[in-house]
């Protein structure tokens, strides 16, 4: 990991921005952290529109987590902002355009072409990013993930021991096969859900809640589209972290 | 009105019953309150099974109000408690404990016999225990509804206009004509679904969440059985009623 670039924000949050070999990456730690008090991580999700878009709501929520103590860190998704694109990939998004735009159910074949890839490239790379995060004196245990593709999230939920609570976003399709991974993860999870989400399927995220084997499970839903999560519901998310990291 | 005894808890908080024609209730009032500034009122639904049995967690409700500057109150509803029973109830819960214990799906008659009535007689009176709460001078508006039986809160709310917000708990079964009115309930909910509860019907509730007419309606689904509630529940709830009734 080689630090790129470094900003304080006028709140005392510290923002440097990373690579993590081709990867580009953000991390933000709060003014009052240091060696000796090192602050407990959480791994900011979002989805694959690239970091440069993504930025205004993503140091949003590092302020908002630095508030509560917590350092933060995103990296760039395969395929978006500068990374390179594959093939399968843009014609899988093209489909889910053509079948939306024409009111047709969204196919399980779309589904697992415009995901599966993403979720089978991004997982290592967030387990590595974790790995450089962790070896920083100024971060401590335990980490969290929070939101982004809920597909990454389970995954990474099911598979890396050193995750230890989740806020996951059910705001897109997921594949059949990560339903099964779903009954893998036993940590606390915090789902959100858009009641109304445009191009989300309620009935599936519901089944997916009912999927996971958690024993500290809890399904916010709010009404409105995908983008129309109300600022409690951030609130409540960041009380989540804080009884399950601190 | 009147009361008929008063004590001051530990923490403040005056405690008084009181008695509404043959109706008994109990008032809670924070240690701040007074006339000049007068507190912003709660009233404590509960399940039918009378105020002596449901005083220990009405009473820890009311103390964790008071301690957000709520007062809170609560009456005996409609054949419980002391309060005469009618026949059409009894016959009614023994239906439902046979269906339930035969394994059977509860039937309509089963659910309009064993909650409409309690409905037709209880709303009436918890505006009138409204009217004479509202008329103390150390009670202010606004006020908020919270938990007990759904279909009380879901006709409180369409019909009583001094009602600002709800707390409602999905956790007994609801008539469909309830379902009607729930689409004329327009103020903010915040609605609770403990997701394993033997006595609910799951896909009703999430379906009588879909139908409540308000534009801000957040579901709060925890894993768990009927009386699984977690304590963080309830936090968020309180928080509900901070930003609705202050």
């Amino acid at each position: 990991m080689h630090f790129t670039s470094e900003q304080r924000l006028d709140d005392g949050v510290l923002e440097r921005e990373f690579t993590l070999g081709e990867i580009p990456g953000i991390l933000w730690t709060p003014a009052s952290v240091s060696a000796s008090a090192p602050a407990p991580l959480i791994l900011l999700g979002h989805p694959p529109l690239g970091l440069r878009k993504m930025y205004p709501r993503l140091v949003a929520r590092a302020r908002h987590s630095a508030a509560e103590g917590f350092a933060t860190a995103t990296i760039e998704l395969p395929g978006s902002g500068d990374r390179p694109r594959w093939p399968a990939a843009e014609q899988a998004r093209a489909d889910l355009r053509r079948a939306m735009e024409a009111g047709e159910p969204v196919s399980d074949d779309i589904i697992d072409a415009l995901t599966l890839p993403m979720v089978e490239k991004a997982v290592p790379e967030w387990q590595a990013a974790l790995d450089a995060l962790l070896s920083l004196p100024e971060i401590g245990g335990p980490v969290g993930y929070s939101g982004g593709v809920i597909s990454i999230g389970i995954r990474l939920a099911a598979v890396e021991p050193r995750i230890s609570a989740a806020v996951l976003f059910a705001g897109s399709f997921v594949p059949r096969a990560l339903f099964e991974e779903a009954r893998q993860v036993t940590i606390p999870l915090h789902v959100l859900l858009q009641w109304d989400d445009e191009g989300n399927d309620r009935q599936a995220a519901l089944d997916l809640f009912d999927a996971f084997g958690s024993k500290e499970k809890s399904l916010h839903a709010h009404l409105g589209g995908h983008t129309g999560v109300p600022q409690f519901a951030g609130d409540a998310a960041a009380q989540f972290f804080t009884r399950h990291l601190k």
